[in-house]
């Protein structure tokens, strides 16, 4: 018994226990180890120094808060079957297992339209194999086809235990003690009402508050200026290399399987064939093909490799409407001749893209709050609702990176 | 040196400390160390038992943030003197000085329309006086008539560091983690524009955070129906004594100070007069003379304070429109029945009432960010604002409290 | 099902959950709710003006730790049934339930030769009637007389549920972080052998660190000299007031059961009788008692009462040696001269005593290391133990207050 | 004045700020920015998974403890120039930026006999040179030549500033609470004594306090024995490799400056030639290494390099006695037959060590104490001290790490 028994310090919450042996062979599988070597917050290090925790103390979070929130539900007498919890505890617990690296920022540069989510359910069913079909009922709640809605909603959805942790993970690495939310209280307040997850009428606050942090991580940290700088520089030195690579150039990656994607990029459409060498892939692999590429020969491809490693990155300036092209121009021109570089290549140090964020989107899927006598209100339409249209609709911006003079 | 210097253990922000011989002697002064038995938040520890700090703690602490806040003003070279810096320091201690027995609950039920500030301003006063004016700044920045008028706003204002210290220290005390806010951060964003308190554009989203976490700790705690319905049950046992008292009957307090304002309430115009005895009051007055009262002949007092005492309230129900009054008239009947007084008298035991509130209120006085190009902008009106009409305009609850059958 | 589920915020464990009518039940008794008005640590708010927290969420908190603790045990596959689990909730819930007002304070000095644990135990024994037999267990546990004897380790032991809650608490209120202990790696460490509590072998550190955050709790806060002047002051106002009846004068308590217990306190031999009337007192019927006599004749007592409601408190030495006799005696005649009385009254001005503490004493009981080998060593025999003499040994030191010049 | 003012988030204290040009230029250096990609705590995160903080982030507080240090110290009305000031913060800011990849674990493998302190001189140097000649101050406090012999105290000495950090950030990050200390509290009780740093007696149970947390974080969390057979693996894994060439084997490293001080370890005496290729080592390096030799031909090398990244450690035993040569002989002969490798071979999988710590040893540097009279006394020497033999003595531990059947 005792052996099957594992308990990890974790500085948010205690003490995460694992008591099942399946959920401890699979926390022990390189494929879930990699995970340790994979930033959860990609750059944002370079802003909050302490944001450096892994996308596996994130998935173990996660996979913690969804122990508690099954113990909850439970509690309140929602039938949930022994099979049912190991499913949903080991879904979540690889949910993000199909993350490359630096996550999103390469998500597209890497292998070409393929979701990190699709790898996640790719790996999940290797494993399945693996181990003699055990995660069946963890792949039919992760992809939704499992009847019981609510446990995939768990997993994936408004109120589910990956944004529950990464919220309040995130918040307490980088030190933005303004994104904590109240997880517990929310989790406490969770029942399932017509097979899908509601709130109970006293958590409203508590929802409103979780909605309104996550608004302020989003503009705050996970698309700070320097943080999205960063990374749009981080997929300019992939873009420059391919190009090179296209123009029959020499260019080599630091470790064989980076190498391989980075050669690879056209032909990959079936991932599934080379998930093997995609799970040798982590952060270091970039990093230290960035660090090579310093000393590059091309001038641009070096140039931008220093500027990320020396943490000396491009301008940026946010604003609320799309940068005259003039200016965008103008700009270009300039850089290009303080290079000796074309227009067309300066474009690699001038350029705009544009964020956006919506902080609750009921047309996704809804928030709903269950008063006592059983009526249900999605949270945007409670009485004097905090979540109305400052909240509801889209915010975007508009950013531009330029070289500094 | 060293004789003057004095810290203090604080569970909220690490240490206090003093380094001022004068405010070492007003925190000493008997004045002062009265504010040791008044809660902060008078009943809510009926709902959030960790809610039992002293109003002399949250004054302790708004001194801190006073020198954090001045230290980083001065660091943004805005002109305060060593007067200037020990009048604020003085006047946040004091400002709530004036406080009696449960605070705001019987603010108007033992001293007939003085409220707290008033009293406060007396005792500065007199202190004054006694520490041969000394105190002379302080008094004017808390009474608004010194020239610089950011001092006073950092006092009593949008951002002062009064609520500063009460939305932290009550979130901690309570263990309402969603009521948090970043006041470290916010402090480091204020600055001095047209010698008025403003906040810098870095700060947009923890001002609106802050207001955010004030309207919740609103609903969630200050108004919460357990301790509104206990500090409406504390009033109507003062007013139901004082009925008595009119009528002629024997009705003493367990305190000297508190008997004389519970008997001299019609007359007691002038508060100032009975400052030194009102400076004996505190909310163990109050909690002894409801336990004496327990066993008192009156029915209705008895039964008032039994309740209060043993935490067996009435019963209280919200709703977003005003009672009907058959509703409310059908209950006393019943109460008057059950407990065979008068259909008046059961108006102790069934009244109704309202509450508000407002996140911000932009009419009073302004949340005004300074942007990078020195213009001005109201929090309510920069780009995508969350604070905009849920939060701007005024909420309005009704209640009902009546007895459980 | 839902209307027994009762979630109470906790600052210090998060959320505190009741999940049986009957506790429900207890904790709504008028006996419990009175632990609201006890100070878990008496006069220690005159040090650390955070520690004002109550005896009622001292025990909400151990009944936490205690339902954390009996899951971690079962979980190990310790037998425990439902009625157990039930009874040593119940147990931990009013260990102190007989505490009177400043509990060790005035513990010899309200009732003569009963100790709070006997005041439990009646209370305890009532509140069985009350609920028709369902308290037996639990009062069983409490006085260990039922046979699984780790139930009442758990309550009253090395390493009980008690001590683990008011380290926790304490030293969260009073800020003093150096008296954190890790409860939580504790509990996960606890398995029973042979019948008894032992603590696994990876937990030795913690115990050791548990120890020594004891042992400077104890020196640094329970016992700091200011708390102790403060507490003994508290005594000689009692004594003072009784030593005045004994003569005959006219001496009132504020509040009637107070008033009871001052003047019956040599017939009150058997404290069952008059368990009713305890049940009536806390903190705030001495504290308005104290304010009371302020403003008594005697100049002794009003003098003591000024000194410690205004926090003007005696000036106390600590020191390794008793205090020379004479240097005493020479103090005394001063005060006498000072305050024109007689040199057996200075004895309430001047006076010495003595306080000890041991970290861990093994002839009381032990605190046994389970090894893999299943074999056991105490803590202090274990490979390279810190808890050998300095903290096995009783330490003493001796104090003199006396009044300042 | 404002472009010369950063705040850093940071969640051990709060903020960081930096308000000097010349600090914010250090830090902006590659040289130190390169301490991002260096972990504080090596393979620590193996088993604390939030233990994964840089050396950047620790320098980062080490240098705001120093602030603080310094304010409180100027308070004190110690004699400390602006100039001092400057250079004890670059000093402790510089004191770690000579660390190589996986800092003491690799410490005597890359370059020979060179220990990272001689390194940070070294870089401090170059700095000096190219700022100017500005860090000469910081130079001499580093080095100890300083006169105010306080200054390097706080830099490296028992109670600096560095350790001060790292046991904070290590038990925040590892989220091993019995680590806290109380660092805000020990700073407010230094203070200068005969030009010597000297803690005052109100201090003195948060130094035992400081040397018990500092105890157990070795034995709980530094030397815990999956992480020292990581670290140890480590070392084997670059040994291997080192033999390989010396055979003339073609071993490869990712990137080109570990292949550097990978293939010239021998001639490497005058590290100061080679600084700026060892400012490009990081983590990466090694890790990507390390992955690349996953698939290398030599069994020994990738079985090495796969076990390490999949965290498929040996498994180690820890003994307070020395193990029998015969039972070692008996794994390895078991080992070679295993994997058909010689015994000699089998060196690189079956091998023992010791690990010892001394939590404090006055032989070193002693824990002055200063008294109200003005006497100083050693901490160990202190009435009742914790600190006697168990801590002073030295704690040795042997180990043997094997491979698993």
């Amino acid at each position: 018994m005792a052996q099957y028994r594992k308990i990890i310090n974790d500085p948010v919450y205690g003490f995460i226990t694992i008591d099942h042996p399946l959920i401890l062979e699979i926390v022990a599988h390189p494929y879930y180890q990699r995970l340790r070597r994979i930033y959860q917050m990609a750059f944002a290090h370079l802003v909050y120094p302490g944001a450096v925790h892994s996308r596996l103390h994130h998935s173990l979070g996660a996979y913690h808060l969804m122990c508690s929130a099954l113990n909850e539900l439970k509690s309140k007498k929602i039938d949930i079957t022994p099979e049912e919890e190991l499913g949903s505890k080991i879904a979540i617990l690889l949910h993000d297992v199909g993350h490359g690296p630096f996550s999103h920022t390469l998500e597209n540069e890497l292998i070409k339209d393929v979701q990190h989510e699709i790898l996640s359910l790719h790996i999940m069913k290797i494993l399945n194999k693996q181990f003699d079909g055990q995660l069946q009922t963890a792949i039919e709640i992760f992809t939704n086809t499992y009847p019981k809605k609510f446990l995939h909603q768990l997993i994936s959805g408004q109120l589910d235990m990956d944004r529950m942790d990464y919220l309040t993970r995130d918040s307490f690495f980088t030190g933005v003690s303004e994104g904590v939310i109240g997880y517990d209280r929310i989790l406490k307040m969770l029942t399932v009402h017509n097979g899908e997850l509601v709130v109970e009428e006293k958590g409203i606050y508590s929802i409103e508050k979780f909605l309104v942090a996550r608004r302020l991580m989003y503009w705050q940290v996970y698309l700070h200026k320097t943080v999205l700088c960063a990374e749009e520089m981080m997929v300019k030195i992939i873009q420059r290399a391919k190009e090179l690579i296209t123009k029959g150039e020499n260019i080599a990656a630091a470790t064989t399987s980076f190498d391989f994607f980075l050669h690879h990029y056209q032909t990959n459409q079936q991932a599934e064939k080379h998930i093997d060498l995609f799970c040798n892939l982590d952060d270091a692999d970039v990093i230290c093909t960035v660090k090579n590429w310093m000393s590059h020969s091309d001038k641009i491809l070096s140039l931008l490799c220093s500027m990320l490693i020396n943490r000396n990155l491009l301008k940026v300036k946010f604003q609320s409407i799309p940068l005259a092209l003039a200016t965008i121009a103008e700009n270009k021109k300039l850089v290009a001749k303080q290079l000796s570089i074309s227009e067309e290549e300066a474009s690699y140090f001038v350029f705009t893209g544009q964020v956006t964020n919506t902080a609750y989107n009921p047309l996704e899927e809804r928030i709903n709050i269950l008063y006592k006598d059983n009526s249900i209100k999605d949270i945007s339409t409670v009485d004097h609702a905090l979540i109305q249209q400052p909240l509801v609709s889209t915010v975007k911006k508009h950013y531009i990176c330029y070289l500094r003079k």
